[in-house]
C-alpha cells in the first residue's frame, strides 16, 4: 500500500553488484511520477542535494546505495584500496546535507563494513559492502513498520491528525515515520483522517504527503501552514504527528521549519504532539537541540519556488530548513522500540 | 513616500464628476506596477472580488468610488430616482466580499448622503454624492496617518517588527494601518526593520508588503509563514503589528488567516501583539468574534497559486480567508483616536 521511493536493482540474479538505483524524483510530484535510474554517485549526490530524494531515513539509504554506485564497476588492487575508496566517497556524500544524522550514520556503517573486512579479496568485499547497503534499506522498512505499530496504538478510530512536511513512505524505505501509524491503522481497519500543512517553501505537505496518502486511500485535507492554528481552534485535530531529522539526548527535536510553531500551537490548544522517528535519528552525543546545526536554504526557493516570482527583486529572505522543537512541547517520541515520554533524558536512553 | 493604491480622477477641473477610478492592480505586483483606469461599476465589482484592490479600508474607498461610476454618466429624472439607484448599486457592491465592515460602512454613508439630499436636483445631488466618496478617501488618509503617529510612539529606534499579510498603504488610501507606524517612524528618523510573513495562499506579505516597504527604503526580510515562530525564538522580533478586517466590541479581531497563529506565537514568546485599524473597523454591534462571518476561499488559490499545480488532483483543501484572534492575545488596539488596552470592552468604546 505505501510506496517505495528508493530501491537497489541488481543487474544479475544471485548477486547485488553490479546494479543501479531506482528512485522517485520527488521534485516532480505530484504532477508526474518520474523514476530516476542511475549508476552514478554524482547523480546520487545531486539528487540528495536537490531534494529529489529527501527525508532523513531515505537520505541515509540513498547515501549507502550511492557508495555502491562509486565502487560497483571499478577494479581495485586490494580490499584495503577498496575500503579507502569507500571512505573517500563517504566523505563526498556526507557533504550533501548538514542536518540529518541518518546520512552520517549510514555512511559510517558503510565505512565500518569496508574497514572490518579489508583483508578480503576486493570482489568479495564489494558484495559484503552491498549487503550492508541493502541491510540499511531493509532495517529501515522494518523499523518504520514497528514505529507505525507503536504509533497506531495511540490513535482511536475516527480521529483526525495534523502533520507537517512529509515524513511518509516517500521519506523512508516504506511506511514512513510520522505517517506509518496511518498506514498501520488502515491495515487494522481504523479510519484516521489527516490535515496536511502544505509546508513552505517546498510544499512537501501538499505535493508529497497529500499525494501518498490519497494514493493509499487515506482522507487528507491540505491547509496552508498559517491555517494550522485555526484548524486546531475549531477542535478538528486530535493529535499532531511529525517526523524528525535529529533528536538530541534531552528530546529536543530538529525537523522541517515550521514544526516548532506547530508544537507551540498544539501546546496552546492542549493537543498531543508526537514525534515519530527511528532510533537512528537519536543523537545522544548532543546534550540539547542547541547543538544541532541548522541548514539555511536559498532565498530562491521562497521567492521563485514554483516558476513565478513572488517577491520584489533583491528583497532579503530568511529561510532556515529546520527548527528545533524543545522537549517540553513534545508529548511522546515514538521509535521502533516503543514510546518514550518525559523525562526524555531517561526514556530515550532506555529505548536505545 | 507611501503609495496611493486608488484615487478618483475628475475629468474636468472644478467638478468631481464625470471622472474615473485609477487603481493599482495588486494581483500583478510585485512583477509589474499596472494601473486600472475604469469608469465601470462592474469593473470595480470584479476588482474587489478578485482582490485587485484589497485591504478593508481600500475596499471601502473602492466601493464608494464604484457608486460614482454607476451614476456619473447617467441622467436621472429626480434626486429621489438617483438616491434609489445609489441604494441599488450599493447592494450590488456589498455582495463582493463578506467580512470587511468598511465595505458596508462606506456604502451606507453613500446611501445616507443620497437619501438625505434627495430633494436636490439630480446634477447637484450627484456632486454631493461624489464629495462623500472623496471624503471617505481623505478621511481614510488622515486616519491612517494618525494611526501611524500613535503606533510609532510604541516603537523604539532600532527595533524589529513582524507583520502578516499587507495592512500597508496598498490596503488603504495611503500610509496603511499596521505599516503606518513604519512610515511615520521613518519620517521621525527612526530605523525600524521588518520581517514580513509571506502570507499564503495569496502571498500579500511577499508580493505587497515587501514591495511597498522596499520602495520606501524600509529594510524588510521575507519569511515563510511557518518561520515566524523560529524568528521569534531567535529573539529577533520586538513587536508584532497587524491590521484588522473587523473588530468586535470585546476586542476579538478578524484578520487575514494566520493572524491568530501569529498571536499565539507572540504570546508564547512574550512579544507585544498590536492590532492597528481605523475605528471604522470596530463593529460594536458584535459582542464577540464568534459572530464575525468568515469567508472561505477557493481551493485553487492554494493548490495552483504559483502557476503550477502543487497538490494532487482532487485533493480536499480548507482555505478560510480570515481567522479571529481572541482579545486576550492582543496587547493593544491602535486606532486614529489613540491606543486601547485591556479591558477592550471599555477602552474601545472610549476610543469611538
Amino acid at each position: 500500500m505505501p510506496i517505495r521511493p528508493i530501491e537497489w536493482i541488481p543487474e544479475q540474479s544471485g548477486r547485488l553488484l553490479p546494479g543501479h538505483i531506482r528512485m522517485i524524483d520527488q521534485t516532480r510530484l505530484p504532477s508526474e511520477l518520474v523514476y530516476i535510474e542511475t549508476r552514478s554517485v554524482d547523480a546520487v549526490h545531486e539528487a540528495i542535494r536537490m531534494l529529489r530524494v529527501r527525508g532523513a531515513p531515505a537520505i541515509g539509504v540513498a547515501a549507502a546505495m550511492g557508495v555502491l554506485c562509486a565502487i560497483h564497476d571499478r577494479t581495485f588492487a586490494s580490499g584495503t584500496e577498496l575500503a579507502a575508496e569507500v571512505a573517500l566517497v563517504a566523505r563526498y556524500l556526507a557533504g550533501t546535507r548538514p542536518t540529518a544524522v541518518n546520512l552520517f550514520k549510514a555512511l559510517d556503517r558503510m565505512k565500518a563494513a569496508a574497514d572490518a573486512e579489508q583483508h578480503l579479496p576486493p570482489d568479495i568485499l564489494k558484495e559484503s559492502i552491498a549487503r550492508q547497503a541493502v541491510a540499511i534499506f531493509e532495517e529501515d522498512r522494518l523499523m518504520c513498520r514497528r514505529i507505525g505499530e507503536h504509533g497506531a496504538a495511540l490513535l482511536k478510530d475516527g480521529q483526525t491528525i495534523l502533520t507537517h512536511c512529509n515524513a511518509g513512505s516517500l521519506a523512508t524505505s516504506e511506511y514512513g515515520t510520522a505517517l506509518a501509524p496511518l498506514y498501520l491503522a488502515k491495515e487494522q481497519g481504523k479510519t484516521i483522517r489527516v490535515y496536511s500543512d502544505e509546508t513552505r517553501p517546498l510544499l512537501q505537505g501538499s505535493r508529497l504527503t497529500a499525494w501518498e496518502l490519497s494514493r493509499a486511500g487515506i482522507e487528507v485535507t491540505v491547509i496552508c501552514d498559517n491555517t494550522a492554528a485555526q484548524v486546531m481552534k475549531e477542535g478538528k485535530i486530535n493529535a499532531v504527528l511529525v517526523g524528525a531529522d535529529r533528536i538530541a539526548a534531552n528530546g529536543d527535536t530538529a525537523n522541517k521549519i515550521g514544526t516548532y510553531g506547530v508544537a507551540v500551537l498544539a501546546h496552546a490548544h492542549n493537543i498531543p504532539f508526537y514525534v515519530l522517528a527511528p532510533s537512528s535519528t537519536f543523537d545522544m552525543s548532543l546534550a540539547s537541540g542547541n547543538e544541532i546545526p541548522i541548514e539555511e536554504r536559498s532565498p530562491e526557493e521562497v521567492v521563485c519556488g514554483f516558476g513565478k516570482r513572488t517577491a520584489p527583486d533583491g528583497v532579503k529572505v530568511y529561510s532556515p530548513a529546520f527548527d528545533v522543537t524543545p522537549a517540553r512541547l513534545i508529548t511522546a517520541i515514538i521509535s521502533e522500540n516503543g514510546v518514550a515520554r518525559q523525562d526524555f533524558r531517561t526514556s530515550l536512553a532506555a529505548l536505545l
